[in-house]
């Protein structure tokens, strides 16, 4: 197995409820083996939320955690040699009990949001000193470290575990950040945006899914990553719901991602004093 | 002469005032000939704003014309050849006027605020048709076209006149528009930013002060002036007032520019379906 991802299957109440089971069968077309996905008996993690009036910020109304409450994930035998782990954002102990049960995983990837930060940061700083890249969004990059400079933030982050940080800006793309070094993955230029909703989520998907793809954490392949991410979050945003993914095939991934270098090409002459 | 600039000098309330005279003669000295400024009794125009905590947003408390009210530019005979025209950020009339004046520009690039964009509409519409390049902030596109999705905004605007729309996003770099084709330029990455007061105008002069060095108007040059823009925007913002253009040389601007190609550069490595 490549890719692993752990995490929680949740109806956000910015759109209408569908079938989650019914979407998971869709999924196994795509090759995702969804064995160990487990239904409990309940309510389902809710998220409420509210965006403003340009997508660029948005307010927790409401987090539900439901049966997630009781949620302890155990991972079948056959996913404990995944060589890429995506933790997502779940409670940082469930990420950290996750952690403890893959064998000896290449690239270590976690997400985290407002809700652990405020309530379990002693875990999540536990967790941070165990995986290889923060994947977050830039107010909870600003909210972990308590600073608004979003490069001292994320310098902050890399002096408490992660090698890496990943801050997605939403329509400002994403930057990745080493110790002296900085990425910009641009956003795809879109005129009609829809739902912001999951794009950090897509983000994740195209990032890690890339990298278990091509077997590799080389830093050219991780900056590769965040054009891929880049990407599918792109087909995120364009409808509500999961509906921008229907019918994207990996030709036409590739396309987007061909035209994301044209974004940032420049050839620049030396004035000369 | 090869660039122009046509605006006003100002003394924003953000910083502790200073003899803009003084100020000046110290631009003799890096070659500026300034003897095209008028100077006349009464009061400076003076814009008064307040940031927000993250710097992101600003709102303008006051904005006072003074003699500004009064002010009906007259180019000296020498400075009507200019090849490259840069019209400030003033009434949109008197831009127009200026514009008349020039002979035969090769390129002309035009600033403007929401002031006049509530006020002057009209004729900052004439002045579009007869623009290159328009160079704005994203709030005052957003405000110019009546849309909130800045890729439409763009858009909005390239059907009304202008070749080119330059976007300004603060800490989110600079976008440059063009009817099928989008750049990016990232902002440089600053831990420590005090003022974005004049960022905008600094991008600008980077942005024309490349392109008439080089006397070069063509794509390539234009993304390149977009980076020597954001360049020296960066100086702007790392200390109050001009301060941080002090002691900058063309030298250390080139070695900034250099560090803004590593921001963007990926190599991408295609999948095989």
């Amino acid at each position: 197995m490549g890719l692993l991802v752990v995490g929680s299957i949740a109806l956000d109440s910015v759109f209408t409820p569908f079938d989650p089971w019914a979407e998971l069968e869709r999924l196994s077309a795509r090759g995702i083996d969804w064995s160990g996905v487990e239904r409990a008996e309940g309510e389902s993690f809710r998220w409420k939320g509210k965006y403003s009036y340009d997508l660029q910020s948005r307010e927790t109304l409401e987090t539900r955690l439901g049966v997630f409450a009781e949620f302890r994930p155990k991972l079948p035998e056959s996913f404990r040699s995944a060589g890429y782990l995506f933790l997502g954002n779940i409670d940082p102990e469930l990420q950290l009990g996750v952690l403890e049960q893959i064998a000896r995983p290449k690239m270590v990837v976690c997400d985290t949001m407002n809700y652990w930060i405020k309530g379990k940061k002693g875990a999540l700083m536990a967790l941070l000193e165990r995986v290889d890249v923060l994947m977050v969004n830039d107010s909870e990059a600003r909210e972990l470290s308590s600073d608004w400079n979003i490069h001292r933030a994320g310098r902050w982050i890399l002096a408490h575990g992660p090698k890496r940080v990943v801050v997605k800006q939403g329509e400002h793309g994403a930057m990745l950040m080493e110790p002296g070094r900085t990425f910009y993955a641009p956003a795809f230029p879109l005129e009609e945006v829809f739902d912001p909703t999951g794009a950090g989520d897509a983000f994740a998907g195209g990032f890690m899914g890339y990298l278990a793809r091509i077997d590799s954490i080389s830093d050219e392949s991780i900056r590769s990553a965040m054009v891929y991410g880049a990407a599918m979050g792109s087909y995120a945003v364009s409808h509500f719901g999961i509906r921008g993914f229907e019918g994207v095939t990996l030709i036409e991934v590739q396309r987007r991602v061909r035209t994301f270098q044209d974004l940032t090409h420049v050839t620049l002459a030396e004035l000369v004093p």
